[in-house]
């Protein structure tokens, strides 16, 4: 069986020797050393600062929000996995919806300033696939409107534009770290902040507003959002070769665009792919279907990421208008892509996809 | 140094046996096959059942208060770990605090019933040190004003009262497997819920709110609450052992007691103890800080669990008076128990302890 993602699990020696640390030292969890070690080299590998690790990627949009003092309503793309919108939902922040351009697949500026409303307190964009975001105009809207900046950057690992992480950009901008993700420590997230006042108070708030033995006061507000030791040692054990890991990605991703550019239209440019995912446009919803259901009949399991669109759910739809949205969620799919996946594989994938296009 | 708990560490090689089958299959999260051993086991070992394996105790808490639709104010304990309140005021929910009784160390029914407002939706009582609350009595007002009773049974593993497990109690008992707990899952907890349905819209909502593979819509509202097949690893190598813990742990109370119980007051009557903490009750908060002083001169961290009594704080201080609580808060002392913990040491620490008396 293929599935659309596999976990990269490390190699058991590199692992054992980050597990072993935790279980000598007893230090199981509660800011150790692996998750400063962590911290450290992620902030060298992504080019960022204030960089927290928290314990998942919808932590980390909780975690961002309320460090920021989010409330009311915030304005946010549909073509996003369901997680964006129901970090906001769950804190009791409305998402509104505004629609994505074609090109970027990124929330549409002009949309965005339509739907702000007195009680617009955030805009959160998502860098689907890893693409970049149309940031300059939206951090103008931001600053008129004196909104906070918050990206999902969950899928940018390693992606740059203009020479800057897309991790660095915003008031916040937060991560997934799902097993199931590029770079992974099983269950994990992380957030970077562009003020370390915030960044401090997030810091805080993910130990119980700062959980000190014996403090004389609890001043501040706070959850358990802490990632452990030993999640921290799985995502250093891949950190090791991160190299190697997005090396065989691109492999595969090169693969599917040799074998099918001239059938479909690959989503993600080559030239801004970081290979978090393989997501391909299709001519129509029936021929999506056509292409799963061929692939499922050979036990290969693509995926609609990220359908349907939020803003079409019984859970999140609010009478937003969102055409661009609804036409891409219809029609996109994501092939499988995970670092064992064979060539010889992508080929009969590939093959598979082709036929069902005809 | 001896501090006031230290995660128990499993065997290695027992260990090793359920990280391995994590690790061969790939399956590193999501509802893995671990995660549905140690749910199944936990429910056999506890006498419980519905039992939903979440990410950590204040995301259970959190969970339960969603799934059981709490809003406005809970009433509960200033006499708990912070997290107790933070949860509640985390998702918009007003803690108020009503009085212990000296007994028990737990909610006093009547100041529950007096600190009852129109907006009051729960009542969120903690089984402080293991230690049961006034069920009947609680549940008799949970009925009659018609409110949700979710107990914070973080300090409950192995718990029983009138032959009934503590986590079975109320509409829901929440539970933290936290590193320093008795037992853990590094970071962890669970949540038991009385009602069926209940517990499957707790479950869906761990999981994004049934983020199924391609799914045509969402109708459910979630975060991501899942433990993780890692941490349910460590779980089930501590659950082999767990009665071998427990011996120890009682040992050491055992210990604590027969050296100390004619010069000091332990908070848990013998019988009643759980073997979670070993909280002892000082004459006086100077009394309290001179051992304290005493015992880290030696290098010994006892601490005051738990203390300051919450609505003497400034993040969730609300005029509320609880004398009980502030004076109980203010004597409190949990010594250091875990199953490392040499009956030596605990000589030592009680001749410490006993110095510092006089």
């Amino acid at each position: 069986m293929i599935t659309v993602t596999r976990p990269f699990i490390p190699d058991r020696r590199r692992l054992q020797h980050y597990l072993d640390k935790a279980c000598d030292s007893a230090w199981l969890t509660n800011n150790g050393p692996l998750v400063a070690e962590l911290t450290e080299r992620l902030e060298d590998f992504l080019a960022v600062r204030n960089l927290l690790l928290v314990a998942n990627g919808t932590i980390a949009l909780q975690v961002a929000f309320k460090a920021l003092a989010i409330q009311g309503e915030a304005i946010t793309t549909p073509f996003t996995f369901v997680a964006t919108a129901s970090a906001l939902k769950w804190q009791g922040i409305t998402p509104r919806f505004a629609d994505i351009d074609r090109q970027s697949l990124t929330l549409d500026p002009s949309c965005v300033a339509a739907a702000i409303s007195p009680k617009t307190s955030a805009i959160v964009p998502v860098n689907v696939y890893g693409l970049p975001c149309h940031h300059n105009r939206l951090e103008q809207i931001a600053r008129e409107y004196r909104l906070k900046l918050i990206y999902d950057a969950s899928h940018t690992f390693g992606a740059r534009h203009g020479g800057r992480s897309l991790m660095a950009l915003g008031d916040a901008a937060t991560m997934s770290f799902h097993a199931t993700k590029l770079f992974h420590t099983v269950e994990g997230g992380a957030i970077t902040f562009r003020d370390r006042d915030i960044f401090e108070r997030a810091r805080k708030s993910i130990n119980f507003g700062d959980a000190t033995p014996n403090r004389s006061d609890v001043d501040a507000l706070g959850i358990n959002g802490k990632m452990s030791e030993i999640h921290a040692a799985f995502g250093l054990a891949n950190l090791d070769v991160i190299d190697q890991i997005i090396q065989r990605r691109q492999a595969i991703n090169l693969e599917y665009r040799r074998l099918l550019s001239q059938d479909l239209v690959f989503s993600v440019p080559e030239d801004q792919d970081n290979v978090s995912y393989c997501p391909v446009l299709l001519p129509s919803e029936e021929c999506t279907k056509n292409v799963i259901a061929a692939l499922e009949a050979s036990s290969i399991h693509a995926r609609r990421y990220f359908s349907p669109a939020l803003h079409e759910t019984r859970e999140f739809g609010d009478g937003s208008q969102c055409p661009v949205a609804s036409d891409v969620a219809r029609r996109i799919l994501c092939l499988p892509l995970y670092p064992d996946l064979e060539l010889a594989e992508v080929k009969r994938i590939s093959e598979i996809v082709k036929a069902a296009l005809n």
